[in-house]
């Protein structure tokens, strides 16, 4: 991985180009990296290339800055061996199964360069499973990322038992240079970092809804309008070190014996059933009040973008 | 409360100016308010008054916009009969416990004005113990704001079992036209909403430390860099919706089981002793790196306020 050392940027190959995978495929297209593409299914490929380049018109109608020397092409290939041949990063996207991701990066080790990075976008799954007697075990990391990753910047970074420092290292470096944000998970746990903490939101919020405390559109005021406002600028522990003049040990000896009181009242996990899934979907059309989800996604995006770049010109004191 | 509907600020008084007092006076003297304020303890007074007048001045530095035609002034009364007098909307926001709210709504309601709204930022009790048998409940009602109110928009509005409907109306009348975000629950629960999804996310991010799956610095760039941007502007439904490209239902169809697999796997609620505490401590300084909290505060109320103002420029679609 010589590119982010020598100023040349770095090869990258993009394998599976569904949601998450071709909006990868933007982060290093914008970061000026040669960036390949393969997957399975020749369509959606195909759809990958055709939103990559709807995204690109997007971006610079918006005035997203391209970071890179790159025209943003993306370079769509007919196999795997393709996409592959001198890629020195892959993000792969593929299903998230676990004999799926062990027959992929068999086949992944087996063709790539051997000092290719072979990172797996996966949220659920131990790379130190994935990776489990490859010969480049050492060479296989997780970097996870929030969806969509070409708007959002962190990505999770997690080794499994035979990854290397140096793959860690360059990896973060990687990303970092392609704009995003990587942070570094010590051990694994179900979920990660990101989707406890998503489900531990997730279930207390339908608890709520489904108790009839408040309804969807109330429950997002408290989060978009209150809580979301503050955890987007300094995250939870950084929002409790705010919340009492003495900083967080006061805060929480002040109120970590009603906390836990609290925590202990808080809703058990719901059933998703079809009743409950259609009550939210109700609920959630009222609060949309007709927009379509492409058109809530974009302005997500245009939206995000602004806080992102709002933080980068006022920095943390 | 003829104030919102003759085109006259209605008059305000704020009782107990601590650190929310204080702020709720700033919400109310920059949307053009006649406000009074009134505290037991004369130095909590005095120094409410200097700190919103500090308050006055980094605003017009930061070009935050007076609503009204106020000039800001903040009126300290010796007297809690002196503070009300005339008040047509009282913000209670003294101690957390059902005596002294009991004992502080038993004087608001004989002294202040029959029609007056009697408003309490109590984040834990009922209205209905609060206001039980007093001639006056059906003016009593809780409105709890995210701290600090002045900077953060939303504010939970709830009813005890004798507020009068046009209590709540007038109550978000007012708040809205102060540029607050009200929002009105249904029925009371312990924590409201807003302090339940905060402990719920709490108590995974303090789990996730406490087992050493990350660090404080780490599981906030997932929150500051990822799940919080996306939840600053959609919400915990509203991000749910996006995150399939057939909206909500999909979403919960397809990830229902998993989702409840994983919650059934997060952490139980932490033990918040001397060690915990200090362990969230050293680690927080370590991400904070030195900055002072006050410090803090002041960029969280800065940033808070441009992404409050983006969205207002760039409503959902």
């Amino acid at each position: 991985m010589s590119g982010p050392h020598d100023g040349r940027r770095p090869r990258v190959a993009i394998v599976a180009t569904g949601v998450i995978g071709r909006s990868w495929a933007r982060v290093f297209t914008r970061a000026g990296c040669l960036t390949t593409a393969w997957d399975p299914n020749p369509r959606t490929l195909a759809g990958a290339v055709a939103w990559h380049k709807d995204e690109v018109h997007r971006e610079r109608g918006n005035g997203v800055p391209d970071k890179g020397a790159s025209d943003g092409t993306l370079v769509p290939c007919a196999t795997l061996a393709e996409a592959l041949n001198g890629a020195e990063y892959v993000q792969e996207s593929g299903p998230e199964t676990l004999d799926e991701k062990r027959a992929i990066y068999a086949e992944l080790d087996a063709l790539a360069s051997p000092a290719a990075i072979l990172a797996s976008s996966t949220s659920t799954i131990d790379m130190t499973e994935i990776a489990r007697g490859l010969k480049g075990a050492s060479r296989c990391i997780v970097a996870h990322p929030v969806n969509p990753p070409h708007v959002v910047p962190a990505v999770e970074v997690l080794s499994g038992h035979d990854t290397s420092p140096a793959v860690v290292e360059a990896t973060t470096a990687l990303l970092r240079s392609a704009g995003q944000i990587p942070i570094v998970l010590r051990s694994f746990v179900p979920g990660f970092v990101l989707n406890r903490l998503q489900a531990a939101l997730v279930r207390e919020a339908v608890y709520l809804l489904e108790r009839g405390v408040a309804d969807a559109d109330a429950i997002d005021a408290v989060v978009r309008d209150g809580l979301g406002l503050r955890w987007a600028i300094l995250g939870v522990f950084g929002v409790a070190n705010t919340n009492a003049d003495g900083g967080v040990r006061e805060y929480f000896e002040r109120f970590g014996e009603s906390y836990a009181a609290l925590m202990t009242d808080l809703g058990s996990t719901p059933t998703f059933d079809a009743a409950l899934v259609e009550r939210i979907g109700q609920q959630t059309d009222a609060m949309e009040g007709g927009a379509s989800v492409a058109a809530i996604q974009q302005w997500r995006d245009r939206m995000v973008r602004k806080v992102v770049a709002l933080k980068r010109e006022n920095p943390h004191p």
